[in-house]
């Protein structure tokens, strides 16, 4: 089994490990030390070596900042974990409201004038430098090495787990290929740094095991413009590779990538979001110029190949057919006989038993009742929850080395009220607006993001996040640079595989979000059409949407048949690959209304 | 009458002036110059004596430029010119696509390496030049006097209409008020430089008739952060006003306009979107620093207060009454028995016999058949069409002293076809999805822009122009900064009017265009609401939307039940102040379907 329900964390450990990095700030002349979540690669999972700010306060959210000062330290969280930080670090943390207070502006008004904070060149951004130098006023920002990885004794090594080769049958495209492609949009630099793993892992079609959730091989590259790649990696991770990287790829130790960068001949491509401050630290003191672009594998590896695509129609097939019978399953137990966990347990046996299942995605999100107005919520024991009479919101997902899929249903558990059906059917018609859309060629995700909205706009409701996430193939759930939301400015192109997941939330009371994921596919000519070029979402999820939770007369005639239409393709495609007790479940499932 | 059908230049007249400026160019050491559309105030509509594009060219569109080289000229125009150039302009002048092909980039490629190119700093914006400068490559650019004036010998002298007092009752605020207002808002800034002469007529309560349709005073004011304004106008302008400006305006006279700007103290605040250079030129040489900030008056002026709002439904409430008349007229004439002109003619007499129309807000565009599908079309004597069996595009407004109104219908004459209805009724849908929305504060016109194409979308149709423009309270019927498309950045805030005006074009066939004004209110609170603060608008427009047109299948029953609602209110609204024969005629109009 993938997912833990444990507390990794407690907040007793905090108090002693502050204290002793405390000392080491006054050993290294520092007034404080920031503390990222991030690694150097900027990831969403992180290994268990790069866990500082875990290990240090106890907070285990996927985002986040600890500052430690002489007498204070400040935790600092997103919306989304406010309440989880107050859980789970001690009182000698105080947590900060973030991005509502930046970082910068909290250093230079708790840090005496001229103070020094230090902080790891690896973990933060180019980006996220210039715009705390912006704002941390007299106090001096100053770059040290990692004060925690000093105090943390028992400090688990570097992943080290060995890479795999991801066929070309599945990616499309020979890396050799991807390489000549991208060595030529390099405009006028000599070469790119690449540092994100998705980046890597695409451009060399390889996998790995580094991280929980993602199958990313950490390592860092140079892409030249001439058409080859420098790869920076621990080569005891290559092993199994073979002969795979092939003469494009020259393989150099991670120790050898500072002293490359500062040989290079300039100018050289960085992307700013991205790249680990000393990467520029180090091009600038050898005198090398910088160009400020893109990472230059994030819009190819967005667009996915036909081959990619065939691939996570298979992925979200068998991913469908677990669906199902995980449904058809809850569907069964009595009211009130369940738990939280027991959902997700149950869920993650339906993937395992495709014997495909590499990982999950991401932690199941398992909602029920309140727990379900939690937007990331994930449980444990302490916070389990018996399901009963209501709605339970399941978001989940499966790695397999097809695809990567991404589902969210929201089902009732035995009579759902007016209430929770009246929103589930405000949810769905935004969810099918998206599913729906055709547009011209050359709008982003800010150009229909209130198209998911505008029927719970009606009603006096929305949702606190974005519409939809994009999606990598075999890669990181949550990939850029397309997003539906009101942030995402970059057009949609054919082959990019987005969520489409609008939500409701009563807090304290229930969550509702319906999920599939759909690529941007080219639509076909309609008779009568003037514009030459229109793009549409292809489903590329097959699962029952629950009809209980349907309020009919809140759905227009066009929805209706949306809905029956899906559902007749549900069966089509799901039917043939459940039987038995799940066959007439699903049947009875996707039968119109 | 105040629209004409003449044409105001020809092509003839432009080859003797061209021959004339390259002379001057040549006196003046000059490779090229550059002949803009606008005058110092960037306004829609210019005076005589500002119309030198107009005058050199034939070209007589609303924006655009000249660039006369000793041997070519490029007229520079956008999408909605680009067949009126060509039948207003003599050979000697190039017709380039504009802004596909930007100024900068063929100067760089049209003058010799290091050649000079003069412009005169009064007509151009800071940002304007800042984009030029940034494209030209190793041309230079030089600030010289206008050359056009230097040949032009019967030039009109400047504008010197008597302004007149908008009255308190009518703005709502005294301009004292507002001064005390603004002046608090300029922060770190002693004074901020006002060109714009919307902004001018806003802040002093005044009005005048410098240029046609918009009732502007041409002046430039500076506006001093203790609660001052310094007024540069010809004085004799002012008779009519009396002690209207009181103690906290001093009034100068324009040619102490640049000496004062070099006097002042700094930081001095301008606006680089509508400042002419030499503003920011006069500043630099006198060594004062400069901060760029929006007008400080648009933002308050896009607000508009109680008393405004007052005005503006009474104004529309009479226009409607105008335009309920003309589409009773309308009705009754024996299909083809008119042309476009005899549409104008009429549709302005009825507005004339308010005796409250000022002007018109804009000249009418009235387009059968295939002129309809010209988004910008003005009938001449050349162009003027019999108005035949088809749709016939009326998009009109007028200037009353209490408000601004725009408003666009398209009529059947006699019978439409399934293709006129089907996309008026789609064109019908956007209209209507904007009209009753409710969103949560906080959005722009960007993020709602896709809900009036969504329905044509879904049929692989669009229009090529923004969904909606600002409205001005008796002053310009396009304002900012809000915008109802996809370039519109600034939240929508209670107040503010817009125009929401879906079309759809068929060349060289049919154009559709349905436009009612709205303002932005807070939206009344819902059972269940859970965002706290939402917004709506509110319709200012009452005319009958032709029920001939509809093809009721494609209306959803919630677009129904709206079109029978704002019949309903039309009805209620209008019909007390018709009678007779128009009376009998607006029950019909207004009668559900």
């Amino acid at each position: 089994m993938f997912q833990t329900f444990t507390d990794a964390t407690s907040p007793e450990q905090g108090p002693p490990r502050l204290t002793a990095l405390r000392a080491a700030m006054a050993d290294a002349g520092l007034d404080g030390f920031i503390i990222p979540r991030a690694d150097a690669h900027q990831g969403e999972y992180v290994a268990e070596r790069d866990s500082r700010l875990a290990w240090l306060t106890g907070f285990t959210g996927s985002a986040g900042f600890c500052v430690a000062l002489a007498d204070t330290a400040g935790v600092f969280v997103d919306g989304r974990y406010r309440v989880q930080v107050r859980a789970q670090v001690a009182d000698v943390f105080t947590p900060v409201d973030w991005p509502e207070v930046s970082l910068g502006e909290w250093i230079a008004e708790a840090v005496a004038q001229d103070g020094v904070v230090g902080f790891d060149p690896w973990l933060h951004t180019v980006s996220q430098l210039r715009d705390l130098e912006a704002s941390v006023g007299s106090v001096n920002l100053r770059r040290c090495a990692n004060l925690v990885d000093r105090i943390w004794e028992d400090q688990p090594p570097p992943p080290a787990t060995r890479a795999f080769v991801q066929p070309v049958d599945l990616t499309g495209e020979a890396h050799a290929s991807k390489i000549d492609r991208l060595a030529q949009t390099l405009g006028p630099a000599t070469c790119a740094v690449i540092t994100l793993p998705d980046s890597l892992c695409w451009l060399l079609n390889i996998r790995g095991d580094d991280v929980p959730r993602t199958p990313f091989v950490h390592g860092f590259a140079i892409l030249h413009a001439q058409g080859a790649v420098t790869l920076f990696i621990n080569e005891a991770k290559l092993v199994e590779l073979g002969d795979h990287l092939g003469p494009k790829v020259r393989v150099a130790p991670v120790d050898a990538f500072l002293p490359v960068l500062a040989s290079l001949g300039g100018p050289v491509q960085i992307d700013p979001a991205s790249c680990p401050v000393i990467i520029a630290d180090t091009l600038r003191d050898a005198g090398t110029e910088i160009i400020d672009a893109a990472d230059p594998c994030a819009l190819p590896k967005a667009c996915k190949s036909q081959a990619e695509l065939d691939g996570t129609r298979a992925a979200h097939l068998r991913d469908g057919a677990a669906m199902a019978r995980f449904l058809c399953w809850l569907d069964q137990q009595p009211v009130g006989s369940l738990t939280e966990i027991d959902i997700v347990t149950r869920l993650e046996a339906e993937r395992a038993a495709t014997n495909a299942l590499r990982d999950i995605s991401f932690d199941t999100i398992s909602g029920a009742g309140p727990n379900g107005a939690i937007v990331h919520y994930r449980v444990t024991e302490t916070t389990n929850r018996r399901v009963n009479q209501g709605v339970l919101l399941v978001d989940s997902g499966g790695q397999y080395v097809d695809g990567t899929t991404d589902i969210t249903r929201t089902i009732a558990i035995g009579q759902a009220s007016a209430e929770e059906k009246r929103a589930f059917t405000l949810v769905l018609k935004g969810m099918i607006a998206i599913s729906k859309l055709r547009w011209p060629k050359g709008l982003a995700g800010r150009d229909m993001d209130a198209l998911a909205r505008v029927a719970l706009w009606e009603q006096g409701m929305d949702y606190g996040h974005g519409t939809g996430h994009g999606v990598g193939s075999y890669l990181s759930v949550h990939e850029g640079p397309q997003r539906l939301a009101r942030t995402g400015t970059v057009p949609f192109l054919p082959g990019m595989i987005l969520s489409n997941e609008p939500g409701f939330y009563k807090e304290g009371a229930f969550g509702i979000r319906i999920e599939n994921l759909v690529v941007v596919q080219e639509a076909p000519a309609l008779p009568g059409q003037t514009v030459p070029d229109m793009l549409c979402f292809e489903t590329l999820t097959y699962a029952p949407i629950d009809t209980d939770l349907i309020d009919i007369d809140l759905l227009t005639r066009a929805e209706r048949d949306w809905l029956n239409s899906y559902h007749t393709d549900v069966l089509a495609r799901i039917g043939p690959l459940v039987d038995g007790d799940v066959s007439h479940w699903l049947t009875r499932a996707c039968a119109p209304i």
